[in-house]
């Protein structure tokens, strides 16, 4: 069995908040727990916003804003690697990670204040694995950390959350060269685990009340790994 | 809080197989909870087999089949309304329900015996739908229903479980017009929750360990709709 519970009451984060801290006070925590926390929760911690007056917008961005915000674009194609597809004002592009995302992860949502915008962490990776040792140091525990966001997906409808960092986790299940019951050999099966972990998260975090982490606990997911083995090489890719 | 719990010690689903009496002797369902089925135990039960020694392929299925079965890409060919992508034998195909995943869905694992394929269920709502009715009739408990399948994603590596069927559920959670809670107007969010419920599920499911059933509980998703609301309309698509 695996349990999925919300971590509630903690307040709105702010740039050097001690989230870790502020999360081990509100979550009894256990060795094996998966703790995933929103991306924008992270991203406030670490100061990653941007206001859009201290933003002047090129002419590009002054095309692709459409009726929106020219200042916006800006932003989101300053943290593009490559734009993947657009239909003004929106923007499908490669983050310098390497995340195939909605506007580069560029968030006005849930922001601190009124024109400003959240960007992704620097290394999502890192501000996990930084929980996960600060939580180790307050508390004794071993957790896995994913930090998440709602990514929209070629040909469906909807986010989902994924894992766009993580810590103490094993990204991907392969099962290459295992047996199915009937024997047979499940040579393509690989799941992405951490992304299925962040989507369960989801289901408890909300939105609209303001929860930005949630602890799984019973998946057994420890491991090892990089959320950049969630992305899909270039050259596997049927789809840049 | 939600909870996720596998549906344990289901035998080999075969044709005709009263799939939602083996389910419910199996689980304690209460009202409001979700089931999850996976495709391959609803597709078995529903007799949606293929025999490879029945099959005749087309030249185009030799072509697309590389160093594989050709008659298995002839099945393929068959279930498929658009081929996506190609890369042999990877083919990425629009299914006839409208879904976009490899192999149309076809699948050689867990098959029931060698030189068979299962393809998806006819109508995977409908299938959801009886499931739920059947499990009304029997246990008097009205849960909703998601017929769940590993679906693969552009650019990210490893399947995750999304719904291709659904009955009592509600598919996407809209927020359009709801506000977070600094005011700002959530004005582009719709949650696949669906997709999330089933990637949940299949975190205890295990493809190895023939488990096709989990219980999810807690989760407040109860409602009307169909899984064709998770597919992205033709005229919105920016990746057809």
């Amino acid at each position: 069995m695996i349990t999925v519970v919300s971590v509630d009451g903690l307040p709105e984060i702010r740039e050097d908040d001690d989230l870790a801290a502020l999360i081990a006070e509100r979550a009894a925590l256990r060795d094996g727990d998966v703790l995933v926390v929103a991306q924008k929760a992270v991203s406030k911690a670490e100061g990653r916003i941007v206001r859009l007056a201290d933003v002047e917008p090129s002419p590009e961005a002054q095309e692709l804003a459409g009726d929106e915000d020219p200042r916006r674009l800006e932003v989101i194609l300053r943290e593009s690697k490559r734009i993947v597809r657009t239909r003004p004002p929106l923007v499908i592009a490669e983050t310098r990670h390497g995340f195939v995302c909605a506007s580069a992860g560029v968030d006005s949502s849930n922001a601190p204040e009124p024109d400003t915008v959240v960007l992704l962490p620097e290394d999502p990776d890192a501000s996990a694995a930084r929980l996960r040792e600060r939580l180790r140091e307050l508390t004794g525990v071993e957790v896995g950390v994913i930090v998440s966001d709602s990514f929209g997906r070629a040909w469906r409808q909807g986010t989902t959350d994924v894992a766009i960092g993580l810590a103490g986790i094993q990204p991907l299940l392969d099962l290459k060269g295992e047996r199915d019951q009937a024997g047979y050999e499940l040579h393509a099966t690989v799941i992405a685990v951490a992304d299925e972990l962040a989507s369960a998260a989801e289901l408890v975090m909300g939105k609209t009340r303001g929860i930005p982490a949630a602890v799984i606990r019973g998946a057994d997911a420890s491991g090892y790994g990089s959320a950049h083995d969630l992305v899909m090489p270039a050259e596997r890719d049927l789809f840049r």
